[in-house]
Protein backbone atom coordinates (compact mmCIF):
# COMPACT_ATOMS: atom_id res chain seq x y z
CA UNK A 1 0.00 0.00 0.00
CA UNK A 2 1.22 3.38 -1.17
CA UNK A 3 0.00 6.30 1.43
CA UNK A 4 0.04 10.37 0.63
CA UNK A 5 0.33 12.19 4.13
CA UNK A 6 -0.68 15.63 3.65
CA UNK A 7 0.10 18.24 6.36
CA UNK A 8 -2.03 20.73 5.25
CA UNK A 9 -1.11 24.61 5.08
CA UNK A 10 -1.57 26.99 2.91
CA UNK A 11 2.21 29.63 2.71
CA UNK A 12 3.56 25.91 2.96
CA UNK A 13 1.64 22.78 2.36
CA UNK A 14 3.94 19.71 3.24
CA UNK A 15 3.36 15.65 1.68
CA UNK A 16 4.64 13.17 2.20
CA UNK A 17 4.53 9.11 0.22
CA UNK A 18 5.40 6.12 1.96
CA UNK A 19 5.17 2.70 1.39
CA UNK A 20 4.11 0.16 3.18
CA UNK A 21 4.86 -3.64 2.18
CA UNK A 22 1.80 -6.07 3.43
CA UNK A 23 4.27 -8.91 4.16
CA UNK A 24 6.35 -6.77 6.19
CA UNK A 25 3.98 -4.56 8.04
CA UNK A 26 5.57 -2.08 10.24
CA UNK A 27 8.13 -1.37 7.95
CA UNK A 28 7.84 1.76 6.25
CA UNK A 29 9.87 3.37 3.19
CA UNK A 30 9.59 6.86 1.96
CA UNK A 31 8.91 7.00 -1.39
CA UNK A 32 8.68 11.29 -1.63
CA UNK A 33 8.88 13.73 0.69
CA UNK A 34 8.10 17.72 0.23
CA UNK A 35 6.54 20.93 0.86
CA UNK A 36 4.02 23.03 -1.82
CA UNK A 37 5.15 26.65 -1.17
CA UNK A 38 3.51 29.69 -2.53
CA UNK A 39 5.60 33.54 -1.77
CA UNK A 40 4.17 35.13 0.87
CA UNK A 41 1.93 37.81 -0.05
CA UNK A 42 0.10 35.83 -2.91
CA UNK A 43 -3.48 36.20 -3.70
CA UNK A 44 -5.46 33.21 -1.36
CA UNK A 45 -7.15 32.01 -4.65
CA UNK A 46 -3.55 31.75 -6.55
CA UNK A 47 -2.64 29.84 -3.17
CA UNK A 48 -5.47 27.67 -3.94
CA UNK A 49 -5.18 26.75 -7.18
CA UNK A 50 -1.24 26.16 -6.97
CA UNK A 51 -2.22 23.40 -4.01
CA UNK A 52 -4.56 21.79 -6.20
CA UNK A 53 -2.21 21.40 -9.30
CA UNK A 54 0.76 20.93 -7.58
CA UNK A 55 -0.89 17.87 -5.81
CA UNK A 56 -2.61 16.62 -8.79
CA UNK A 57 0.95 16.24 -10.14
CA UNK A 58 2.39 14.39 -6.48
CA UNK A 59 -0.94 12.68 -7.07
CA UNK A 60 -0.29 11.11 -10.66
CA UNK A 61 3.51 11.43 -10.64
CA UNK A 62 3.45 8.62 -6.96
CA UNK A 63 0.52 6.68 -7.81
CA UNK A 64 -0.55 6.43 -4.18
CA UNK A 65 -3.58 4.15 -3.00
CA UNK A 66 -4.90 6.21 0.09
CA UNK A 67 -4.53 9.92 1.14
CA UNK A 68 -3.90 10.34 5.09
CA UNK A 69 -4.47 13.85 6.07
CA UNK A 70 -4.15 15.76 9.18
CA UNK A 71 -7.38 16.81 10.65
CA UNK A 72 -7.03 20.65 12.11
CA UNK A 73 -7.52 21.06 15.64
CA UNK A 74 -6.84 23.92 17.02
CA UNK A 75 -9.00 27.11 17.50
CA UNK A 76 -6.30 29.73 18.59
CA UNK A 77 -6.80 31.69 15.97
CA UNK A 78 -9.74 30.94 13.72
CA UNK A 79 -9.35 33.16 10.78
CA UNK A 80 -5.71 31.33 9.92
CA UNK A 81 -7.68 27.55 11.02
CA UNK A 82 -10.41 28.91 8.50
CA UNK A 83 -7.83 29.91 5.52
CA UNK A 84 -5.98 26.20 6.55
CA UNK A 85 -9.98 24.52 5.91
CA UNK A 86 -10.09 25.87 2.70
CA UNK A 87 -6.25 24.69 1.36
CA UNK A 88 -7.72 21.22 3.03
CA UNK A 89 -10.73 21.24 1.08
CA UNK A 90 -8.85 21.42 -2.35
CA UNK A 91 -6.54 18.69 -1.39
CA UNK A 92 -9.37 16.22 -0.35
CA UNK A 93 -11.24 17.08 -3.97
CA UNK A 94 -7.25 15.99 -5.46
CA UNK A 95 -7.52 13.10 -3.94
CA UNK A 96 -11.24 12.35 -4.32
CA UNK A 97 -10.95 12.82 -7.98
CA UNK A 98 -7.93 10.40 -8.50
CA UNK A 99 -10.51 7.96 -6.65
CA UNK A 100 -8.44 7.90 -3.56
CA UNK A 101 -10.13 6.91 -0.30
CA UNK A 102 -9.41 9.78 2.13
CA UNK A 103 -8.37 9.34 6.12
CA UNK A 104 -7.95 11.84 8.60
CA UNK A 105 -6.46 11.75 11.79
CA UNK A 106 -5.73 14.55 14.77
CA UNK A 107 -2.72 15.72 16.17
CA UNK A 108 -2.95 13.88 18.86
CA UNK A 109 -3.82 10.67 17.48
CA UNK A 110 -0.33 11.29 15.05
CA UNK A 111 1.52 11.89 18.26
CA UNK A 112 0.20 8.79 20.16
CA UNK A 113 1.13 6.16 16.78
CA UNK A 114 4.42 7.87 17.06
CA UNK A 115 5.38 8.07 20.02
CA UNK A 116 2.83 6.07 22.19
CA UNK A 117 2.23 9.39 23.88
CA UNK A 118 -0.69 12.07 22.51
CA UNK A 119 1.16 15.01 24.04
CA UNK A 120 4.22 14.40 23.15
CA UNK A 121 6.57 17.43 21.45
CA UNK A 122 7.30 17.96 17.91
CA UNK A 123 10.54 17.15 18.08
CA UNK A 124 9.94 13.26 19.69
CA UNK A 125 7.71 13.06 16.45
CA UNK A 126 10.43 13.99 14.53
CA UNK A 127 12.48 11.83 15.59
CA UNK A 128 10.25 8.75 15.48
CA UNK A 129 9.42 9.25 11.95
CA UNK A 130 13.20 9.60 11.02
CA UNK A 131 13.64 6.01 12.42
CA UNK A 132 10.43 4.87 11.36
CA UNK A 133 11.43 5.23 7.86
CA UNK A 134 15.49 4.11 8.78
CA UNK A 135 16.52 7.96 7.68
CA UNK A 136 19.82 9.74 8.24
CA UNK A 137 18.63 12.87 9.16
CA UNK A 138 15.09 14.40 10.16
CA UNK A 139 13.03 15.88 6.80
CA UNK A 140 12.95 19.45 6.76
CA UNK A 141 11.03 21.16 6.82
CA UNK A 142 8.94 20.35 9.58
CA UNK A 143 5.78 20.29 7.44
CA UNK A 144 7.35 17.84 5.89
CA UNK A 145 7.93 15.50 8.47
CA UNK A 146 4.40 16.12 9.90
CA UNK A 147 2.83 14.72 6.25
CA UNK A 148 4.97 11.18 6.54
CA UNK A 149 3.93 11.41 10.30
CA UNK A 150 0.57 11.34 8.75
CA UNK A 151 1.19 8.61 6.33
CA UNK A 152 2.87 6.29 9.06
CA UNK A 153 -0.33 6.83 11.19
CA UNK A 154 -2.55 5.70 8.40
CA UNK A 155 -0.12 2.58 8.13
CA UNK A 156 0.21 1.62 11.86
CA UNK A 157 -3.61 2.10 12.04
CA UNK A 158 -3.79 -0.10 9.07
CA UNK A 159 -2.16 -2.91 10.50
CA UNK A 160 -3.79 -2.68 13.91
CA UNK A 161 -7.69 -2.98 12.42
CA UNK A 162 -6.71 -5.73 9.96
CA UNK A 163 -4.43 -8.10 12.14
CA UNK B 1 -21.61 42.39 -15.75
CA UNK B 2 -22.39 38.85 -14.66
CA UNK B 3 -22.04 38.24 -10.95
CA UNK B 4 -22.22 34.61 -9.68
CA UNK B 5 -22.63 35.19 -5.51
CA UNK B 6 -22.31 32.16 -3.28
CA UNK B 7 -23.47 31.19 0.20
CA UNK B 8 -21.48 28.54 1.49
CA UNK B 9 -22.26 25.09 3.10
CA UNK B 10 -21.88 21.34 2.99
CA UNK B 11 -25.16 20.38 3.05
CA UNK B 12 -26.96 23.05 1.05
CA UNK B 13 -24.71 25.66 -0.74
CA UNK B 14 -26.73 28.58 -2.30
CA UNK B 15 -25.97 30.18 -5.92
CA UNK B 16 -27.45 33.11 -7.60
CA UNK B 17 -26.16 34.90 -10.59
CA UNK B 18 -27.21 38.55 -11.09
CA UNK B 19 -26.97 40.92 -14.30
CA UNK B 20 -26.14 44.34 -13.63
CA UNK B 21 -25.75 46.74 -16.59
CA UNK B 22 -23.26 49.55 -16.80
CA UNK B 23 -25.62 51.94 -18.17
CA UNK B 24 -28.51 51.32 -15.18
CA UNK B 25 -26.81 51.24 -12.09
CA UNK B 26 -28.86 49.76 -9.15
CA UNK B 27 -30.92 48.05 -12.09
CA UNK B 28 -29.90 44.04 -11.50
CA UNK B 29 -31.57 40.95 -12.62
CA UNK B 30 -31.60 37.51 -11.57
CA UNK B 31 -30.21 35.03 -13.91
CA UNK B 32 -30.03 31.98 -12.20
CA UNK B 33 -30.41 30.95 -8.62
CA UNK B 34 -30.69 27.87 -6.12
CA UNK B 35 -28.96 25.19 -4.22
CA UNK B 36 -26.39 22.57 -4.53
CA UNK B 37 -27.66 20.00 -1.87
CA UNK B 38 -26.21 17.10 -0.49
CA UNK B 39 -28.15 13.99 1.02
CA UNK B 40 -27.29 14.01 5.15
CA UNK B 41 -24.41 11.62 6.09
CA UNK B 42 -23.09 11.90 2.30
CA UNK B 43 -18.96 11.50 2.81
CA UNK B 44 -17.13 14.95 3.43
CA UNK B 45 -15.77 14.25 0.53
CA UNK B 46 -17.85 13.09 -1.93
CA UNK B 47 -19.74 16.21 -0.52
CA UNK B 48 -16.74 18.51 -1.87
CA UNK B 49 -16.60 17.03 -5.43
CA UNK B 50 -20.56 17.70 -5.59
CA UNK B 51 -20.20 20.83 -4.80
CA UNK B 52 -17.45 21.56 -6.97
CA UNK B 53 -18.52 19.98 -10.13
CA UNK B 54 -21.95 21.70 -9.68
CA UNK B 55 -20.06 25.03 -9.89
CA UNK B 56 -18.15 23.98 -12.92
CA UNK B 57 -21.34 23.11 -14.50
CA UNK B 58 -22.77 26.59 -13.58
CA UNK B 59 -19.87 28.58 -14.65
CA UNK B 60 -20.07 26.98 -17.99
CA UNK B 61 -23.58 27.31 -18.11
CA UNK B 62 -24.55 30.80 -16.74
CA UNK B 63 -20.24 32.74 -17.74
CA UNK B 64 -20.38 35.12 -14.90
CA UNK B 65 -17.59 37.67 -15.55
CA UNK B 66 -16.81 37.56 -11.18
CA UNK B 67 -17.60 35.78 -7.95
CA UNK B 68 -18.47 37.31 -4.75
CA UNK B 69 -18.49 34.27 -1.99
CA UNK B 70 -19.62 35.23 1.34
CA UNK B 71 -16.53 35.36 3.97
CA UNK B 72 -16.93 33.03 6.99
CA UNK B 73 -17.43 35.00 10.18
CA UNK B 74 -19.01 32.98 13.30
CA UNK B 75 -16.57 31.09 15.76
CA UNK B 76 -19.96 29.31 17.23
CA UNK B 77 -19.06 25.90 16.40
CA UNK B 78 -15.62 25.39 15.42
CA UNK B 79 -15.96 22.00 13.67
CA UNK B 80 -19.17 23.18 11.66
CA UNK B 81 -16.92 26.80 10.35
CA UNK B 82 -13.95 24.57 9.02
CA UNK B 83 -16.19 21.90 7.16
CA UNK B 84 -17.44 24.62 5.41
CA UNK B 85 -14.63 26.60 4.80
CA UNK B 86 -13.50 23.77 3.19
CA UNK B 87 -16.04 23.87 0.69
CA UNK B 88 -15.50 27.35 0.52
CA UNK B 89 -11.69 26.40 -0.64
CA UNK B 90 -13.52 24.29 -3.44
CA UNK B 91 -15.78 27.21 -4.83
CA UNK B 92 -12.87 29.54 -5.27
CA UNK B 93 -10.99 26.94 -6.71
CA UNK B 94 -13.97 26.49 -9.28
CA UNK B 95 -13.86 29.92 -9.91
CA UNK B 96 -10.21 30.70 -9.85
CA UNK B 97 -9.87 27.92 -12.55
CA UNK B 98 -12.24 29.77 -14.59
CA UNK B 99 -10.56 32.81 -14.69
CA UNK B 100 -13.22 34.59 -11.99
CA UNK B 101 -11.43 37.44 -9.91
CA UNK B 102 -12.95 36.37 -6.31
CA UNK B 103 -14.61 39.21 -4.15
CA UNK B 104 -15.36 38.63 -0.29
CA UNK B 105 -17.87 40.19 1.88
CA UNK B 106 -18.49 39.82 5.50
CA UNK B 107 -22.27 39.00 6.94
CA UNK B 108 -22.16 42.63 8.22
CA UNK B 109 -21.12 44.08 4.77
CA UNK B 110 -23.67 42.22 3.18
CA UNK B 111 -26.49 43.32 5.58
CA UNK B 112 -25.14 46.87 5.40
CA UNK B 113 -24.95 46.72 1.83
CA UNK B 114 -28.47 45.54 1.30
CA UNK B 115 -30.24 47.39 4.09
CA UNK B 116 -28.18 50.22 5.55
CA UNK B 117 -27.50 48.22 8.44
CA UNK B 118 -24.78 46.10 9.20
CA UNK B 119 -26.86 44.03 12.22
CA UNK B 120 -30.06 43.90 9.89
CA UNK B 121 -32.11 40.29 10.59
CA UNK B 122 -32.50 37.63 7.63
CA UNK B 123 -35.99 38.75 6.41
CA UNK B 124 -35.10 42.13 5.85
CA UNK B 125 -32.11 41.00 4.09
CA UNK B 126 -34.46 38.40 1.85
CA UNK B 127 -37.28 41.45 1.54
CA UNK B 128 -34.43 43.57 -0.13
CA UNK B 129 -33.27 40.85 -2.45
CA UNK B 130 -37.16 40.40 -3.48
CA UNK B 131 -37.59 44.21 -4.35
CA UNK B 132 -33.96 44.43 -5.81
CA UNK B 133 -34.17 41.94 -7.88
CA UNK B 134 -37.87 42.74 -9.17
CA UNK B 135 -39.36 39.59 -7.49
CA UNK B 136 -42.58 38.73 -6.50
CA UNK B 137 -41.74 36.38 -3.91
CA UNK B 138 -39.07 35.96 -1.71
CA UNK B 139 -36.03 33.10 -3.36
CA UNK B 140 -35.98 29.80 -1.57
CA UNK B 141 -34.54 28.36 0.67
CA UNK B 142 -32.56 30.85 2.65
CA UNK B 143 -29.48 29.73 1.16
CA UNK B 144 -30.58 30.71 -1.95
CA UNK B 145 -31.58 34.50 -1.06
CA UNK B 146 -28.16 34.78 0.40
CA UNK B 147 -26.34 33.91 -2.36
CA UNK B 148 -28.06 36.39 -4.28
CA UNK B 149 -27.51 38.91 -1.26
CA UNK B 150 -23.60 38.65 -2.06
CA UNK B 151 -24.27 38.34 -5.53
CA UNK B 152 -26.06 42.42 -5.01
CA UNK B 153 -23.38 43.59 -2.83
CA UNK B 154 -20.56 43.03 -4.99
CA UNK B 155 -23.12 44.90 -8.25
CA UNK B 156 -23.37 47.92 -5.35
CA UNK B 157 -19.76 47.94 -3.83
CA UNK B 158 -18.68 48.18 -7.61
CA UNK B 159 -20.75 50.39 -8.40
CA UNK B 160 -19.68 52.55 -5.29
CA UNK B 161 -16.10 52.39 -6.15
CA UNK B 162 -16.28 53.12 -9.92
CA UNK B 163 -18.39 56.06 -9.74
Amino acid sequence: MRILGIDPGTGILGFGVVDVDARKPGVYQMVDAGVVRTPPHTPHDERLEDIYDSLVEIIRSTSPDVLSIEKLFFTRNITTAMTVAEARGVAILAARQHGLPIFEYTPPQIKQTLTGYGKADKKQVQEMVRVQLGLREVPKPDDCADALAAAITHAAMTRLTTS
